[in-house]
């Protein structure tokens, strides 16, 4: 009955993430740690707050979400089997003789394969999360959306926060501004599979899977290869953004310029102001409202 | 049967919240987002953090009371009705077309009546918070008296947390430590409310919410139209400072008053101390502790 | 039947800790809040302020055994006598005429009493954390840890987030790493606990905390005496560190020689490696890893 894609997709999200998918996450966790500056050293210095910071690292999204919900945040302790496989590869990174692991893992396949597999339990974790927000608040969609936002990439937050507390981190207004590569895509796959549990889409939850799963493979994979560390949503967003605040826009970018050609002006400034909102005029018809404004005020 | 006053307040205090003054409310909330210094362009630039902060500031008390009594922080969201409306006038305030609602918003009057109409929140809040707390802990009361201020007044301190993490404040010991106005007058009221519920005052629930609300709204319009950005409890903290550490508080002003003047005393400290001193006794009587303290360090 | 010690140890772990015991915890606490530079002026300017940091420094580690596991952080507040007690010492400490508190507790006797008392208490915080966590996770062994270390020892954390908040505390990636005394003895305690009460420690718990208890004030009160602020585990440390990551230990150390090395070699750093390599070699047979490594890198 079931096509062959279907019986595929099916197979795929039955797939258990523990032993192959958990341990390839890790690595890509614990390895990030590693990376930092100093992480090392510290770990040879107190080998508990190494440990303590790689399983941040490793269950920072699951944390998050228990707070938000207010589950004991100690839960993921609870979960011995995969302590244990989380400290062994925090272990064996950290202090497998000749760095092994490190030099294993510089190459590229390997990055790339366990990066792919990664990206899988991200999926696994979205639809974990919206699925147990909806057993706290039925039909709370807000929630559920929040919580798989938070179990998919709220280990970055986590993590930004022991760092803060740490003192390895000086917050800057900007930093926390502007949402990274993964925190979008969750954040897109988090709202897309809570319409599917609400009965907003018409597509099975295992075909969503598949293809979200696809998505988020591939475009980390292209972004690994080119090197390009942002994988710029910029025609959605810019789609998205013309739709909810387009028609107020031209008041915004008209004004930059404005600002941008000021300095220049020089004492003449109240003068060439109407060239200047002339030039943003000719350029686009949507930019009328640009002179009324700036007229106004 | 029922006095008109009584009735009055009855009816008063059986005011839904839900249009208007929760309107009000958000109104107030998110054009204090607004004058934040570069909160305008921040909004254009990442409208999710933006509406982040002011649904921080929409709810924050409650978000506050929720972690004191670990329950989900996120509960807020299951309230679509009230997110919804929220959310409708964060939009309304940082992207209507000629900035409307900062020009409405601009007149005294309509300052007046919306922050009029948030202080009657305060009310309602402060008795949702304390049965509230009264339904987890039988008789607790210092817990209701401090979840009903969290939940008054605990919006402050979430946003000044937030801020905290977006390093755009740097705290000082001094800032932490005096309570604003609205702190205070809330932890009055919690105070208030909580005798009343543990039967403690002979008045009954209504009653207070009215002479309450009407008290907080009169000294709030008070202190708008003549400016003052703070209403003193000065005369009561000082009466019950004085019942609490009064007949200490002359060693500490004799400290004082001693150490201003002995920068001046160069060589002689040591002779002029007592002519300081016996100032002091003559000033007031309870001061004789002070000498005897002093002479003994 | 019983032998005497049985007796005396059973007796002993049914000791109730309520008034002697946490009086002496809250004092030793509350004078550590006092001798924090300003302490004194601050809770003579804010006294609600001081009252608070008095409670966080006397009730930390049961907030955040209770922040750990989704419990209401306010829960401590419903306890009314203990409140009660604290606060009265909090009070008569910072209040008291002729600062009597203070002067009677810099007398070593005094302090040495209030100290081994505080100590006991420690014991007792870590059984209970250890048992109600057990009613949490059954065998969750790593939750068991946890919770009886943040009880025991959590306070530290709590009062530096309240000074990280405060402004008066600029963390440093150092001081977060390195545990304190307490910290350690008590993570032993935590983890010795849960042993007993997982039965993989063949002896009775009233004994256990008989044993633990004379421990900890013995080693507590040799450290007031000795004025040793801090009472190293290093041969412990060291055996379980070279245990662990031993045989990986001398490329560390031999890493730092030829670091400190280097920069007097000048020109011929190159050439003279060798020759440092040469000497950690001739110290130890296993450092032919070291070679190795650095000769690959």
């Amino acid at each position: 009955m079931d096509s062959p894609w279907d019986e595929l997709a099916l197979a795929f999200s039955r797939t258990s993430m523990f032993p192959f998918f958990d341990i390839a996450h890790y690595l890509v966790s614990v390895m990030a740690v590693k990376r930092q500056p100093g992480a090392a050293a510290l770990a040879w210095k107190n080998p508990i707050s190494s440990w303590f910071t790689a399983m941040l690292h490793c269950f920072g999204g699951g944390i998050l979400s228990c707070l938000l919900l207010a589950e004991p945040p100690l839960k993921f302790l609870a979960n011995h089997t995969n302590i244990l496989l989380a400290s062994s590869i925090w272990y064996i990174t950290f202090f497998c003789p000749h760095d092994l692991v490190s030099q294993g893992y510089s190459y590229l396949p390997v990055q790339l394969l366990a990066s792919g597999m990664k990206e899988v339990t991200r999926t696994w974790k979205i639809v974990g999360g919206v699925t147990h927000a909806n057993s706290y608040y039925k039909n709370g969609w807000i929630v559920m959306i929040a919580i798989g936002w938070a179990r998919g990439a709220g280990g970055t937050i986590i993590t930004n926060f022991e760092r803060l507390v740490k003192g390895d981190w000086k917050p800057e207004g900007d930093e926390w501004l502007k949402m990274s590569y993964p925190a979008k895509v969750t954040l897109l796959g988090s709202v897309i599979f809570t319409l599917q549990h609400t009965q907003h889409l018409a597509i099975s939850e295992h075909n969503l899977m598949f293809l979200y799963t696809i998505f988020i493979v591939a475009t980390k994979i292209t972004m690994m290869t080119t090197q390009t560390s942002t994988m710029t949503f910029a025609p959605f967003e810019d789609t998205l953004s013309w739709m909810l605040f387009g028609w107020q826009q031209p008041f915004s970018s008209c004004e930059k310029k404005s600002e941008a050609k000021s300095p220049s002006n020089g004492v003449g400034s109240l003068a060439s102001k109407p060239i200047g909102l002339l030039e943003c005029f000719s350029e686009n018809v949507e930019e009328t409202f640009c002179i009324v404004i700036t007229g106004g005020c």
